[in-house]
């Protein structure tokens, strides 16, 4: 079937990040006339931004239209045949075609490729409980996620709110709500909040959050949403108790959404996501790509796979299968595990390995913390922040680097982000030449306070 | 007439950051009944932040006191014989001594060493011009500078200020006095301000900087200041022009205070300063340290000598040297030349080479500019700033990076100071894995955008 083509087709699942990052750089690459590429997208919305949702749904992001990089329009007019609200049923790798359904219409065909980028993004994790499913229950993937809970709110004259599971979607969502006027509790699995970070540390966010008058409440496992006579929600219960609720937002977190690659075959790791090489190509296929939230990333700490689901990457990756797909050369090496976070004023930053990911990978480490402040502390506006950091026995590899503070905290993980990059140890992190002034930085930046403690808890007096 | 001392004496000449720093990581080294400590400082204040001074005259910080990082009381609690009011008049190294003066009394004696600091600082540079010793005309080295110049602010009825230099001092000092109500002129040598900027990248803060109600005058030397017939300042006088002035303010740079190290002979380098190894041993001399302003550090870019007055250094280079002469190791291997600073609300940041200093080293390079924002676009707050960075050609290595915007941009330089010491490519810049969030970053770090450019640059479409 694709013998009248003279050209080559380049066809993309999944119109969100990844793959309209890879389709447009893969555009740059190649004019229409050397290659096609076809588009397919279930949503109602093309290359936006889930990050931005909370901000949106908080009401620091007044319109939802800001958070869409680039409409399907301006998609189509750069010469990519983006089709909305068709989804893509079958891969058939064996015949190089994809089957996609208009969901509109109905009507379902075949499309051939040459070259396939597979951006199927990622589900959110939504348990089997009683109640999940009734109004005043919602997930904040998409943006017609965001626009539901957006028209509940509006809609709902109750001012409490409940938020299941204490991540990054958790605490933006719980900061979200309290900026709109609610009662927030959080419901939380783990012993502490944000379980990407040590519990010590979570520890913080916790006091904080409570601070900001959120009420926290952890080791809790949800066991049924209760809804009202009207069928909405009203509470959410757990083993020991009942939180009233007028609105409930999940942020369980997400898995890749690799249904259809499973269904033909290709190769997934442990955590359900795609296994790529380093040029974002699916392992053992000269001419699949994948990326974003449906693929998993090495770990270059640890060595090991991972699933992240951010926007970041998914750029990244997009960016680099655009470049390979369009004849030139990108790679994307593997992440350190950066993430940064806030919930109103306080910031939340990590990058690196956990307690937990270091003995798992069997690295044994030491740990320090210690408490600094964003500017000189003669400086107005200085800041406290914790800061700590694990660094390899032995060697004194960094390891990890996790910040609690206010402002001027999270982005500091960039330090130790790319430190870890390089593969630096704690003693060279002592002598790193950062920027400082008064307004910027106390004399010794607090990565590097940590750093010099480190180093002793490594090699003792200098 | 070191024969009766059974404990080794360690002799500290300077007593501000770099002396200090290494008196007391002496101390923690060894005690007092194996090292004695013995440190001459000439001024009245010890361990001072002499980089907090502009924000103490701006009135940011309330009281001078505040700057006192440890008063000479805290420094004797913990075992350092610091003599203030006591200044090193000569150096003879082959004996192994200090001939010091009490400036109280006029007493002078000389004093046996076994080791020897010298951290003696940095000078303000004075240009011989008539009438530059009138009252109101006032330098900002030190804390007793910075008294005067308070002093004479709150003498003055009149609201014009004039400052001399454009550089860091200056523009911090523009800041001060813009804060103090006065209408501010600066009078800068250089075709923009900030030579540690390139041109391109100064124009950026000229512009700002007027826009701040600032005005900047470049291309101008001054020629002489103009008294009154009280014998108060009353202009500043160029070739061209001359300017009216309450109070002037000095910020031309400052030189190493190497004169009793010339005259002992020791080692200096084309900048005046001391030349040391990595240990900051002064070259050729087994038990004589130094650092802080009064050193030349060498430049991990370019692979030569500069010499830079910051306080972060100057701590590094204490901690360095109190390890070393206190028996343990440790290393100062070098600086990427990282600065920032801000004037009101615009952020300044550099590191690496500019162009003219790749040049000198002869390296070729690409160079682009971008602009982005602090955060992603849509969040509140999301600032506007300019990334410049050179690359090397053919390899693609990191040369440098210089940030001008607002609230956020400065430290990012941190970023590009990590893949400088770690000797990054731009294409690895591309692929680092920094902190995002939509109130923290877009969704590819300004950095970063400018590195993809700088790919583009060097290497041409991926």
């Amino acid at each position: 079937m694709s013998m009248s083509r003279t050209r080559e087709r380049l066809v993309v699942v999944g119109g969100d990040a990844a793959g309209m990052a890879a389709a447009s750089q893969a555009r740059r690459m190649k004019g229409p006339d050397e290659l096609e590429i076809i588009a397919f997208e279930r949503g109602h919305f093309s290359s936006y931004s889930a990050c931005g949702i909370p901000y949106w749904v908080g009401g620091d992001v007044a319109d939802r239209d800001q958070l869409i990089a680039r409409s399907p329009e301006e998609h189509r007019e750069r010469g990519i045949d983006l089709r909305m609200r068709t989804e893509v049923t079958a891969l058939d790798v064996a015949a190089g075609r994809v089957r996609a359904r208009d969901l509109e219409s109905g009507a379902e065909a075949w499309t051939s490729y040459d070259k396939l980028v597979i951006a199927t993004g990622a589900r959110p994790i939504r348990p089997p409980l009683p109640g999940i499913d009734a109004p005043g229950v919602h997930g904040v993937q998409t943006l017609d996620d965001g626009q539901a809970l957006i028209d509940t709110l509006a809609r709902t004259s109750g001012r409490r709110a409940v938020v299941v599971g204490a991540g990054y979607i958790g605490v933006e969502m719980a900061e979200a709500l309290v900026n709109r006027g609610y009662e927030v509790t959080v419901v939380n699995r783990g012993k502490e909040p944000m379980s990407t970070l040590d519990p010590d540390m979570g520890r913080l966010v916790h006091e904080a959050m409570e601070g900001l008058g959120i009420t926290m409440v952890n080791d809790a496992e949800v066991t049924k949403i209760l809804t009202g006579e009207d069928g909405l929600v009203r509470a959410v219960a757990t083993e020991d108790a009942e939180y009233p609720a007028d609105v409930v937002v999940l942020g369980i977190g997400v898995r890749p959404e690799t249904t259809l690659a499973q269904a033909a075959g290709l190769p997934l790791g442990d955590h359900d996501g795609l296994l790529t090489d380093q040029a974002m190509r699916v392992r053992g296929y000269e001419n699949i790509w994948a990326g974003g939230d449906c693929v998993e990333v090495l770990d270059l700490v640890s060595g090991r796979e991972r699933h992240i689901a951010l926007g970041t990457h998914a750029n990244k990756h997009g960016q680099v299968i655009g470049a390979n797909a369009g004849g030139g050369y990108a790679t994307f090496p593997g992440v350190v595990g950066t993430a940064v976070s806030k919930v109103c004023d306080l910031e939340i930053a990590r990058t690196g390995l956990r307690e937990k990911d270091a003995r798992r990978a069997g690295l044994q480490y030491e740990k320090v913390t210690i408490e600094s402040t964003s500017r000189s502390g003669y400086y107005p506006g200085a800041a406290p922040m914790t800061v700590k950091m694990l660094a390899e026995r032995r060697t004194g590899r960094l390891l990890s680097v996790q910040i609690v503070g206010r402002e001027g905290a999270g982005k500091r993980v960039d330090i130790a982000a790319v430190a870890l990059t390089a593969g630096m140890t704690v003693e060279q992190l002592t002598a790193l030449d950062l920027g400082y002034a008064p307004p910027f930085s106390p004399v010794w930046d607090p990565v590097q306070v940590a750093a010099r403690k480190a180093v002793g808890a490594v090699f003792g007096r200098r």
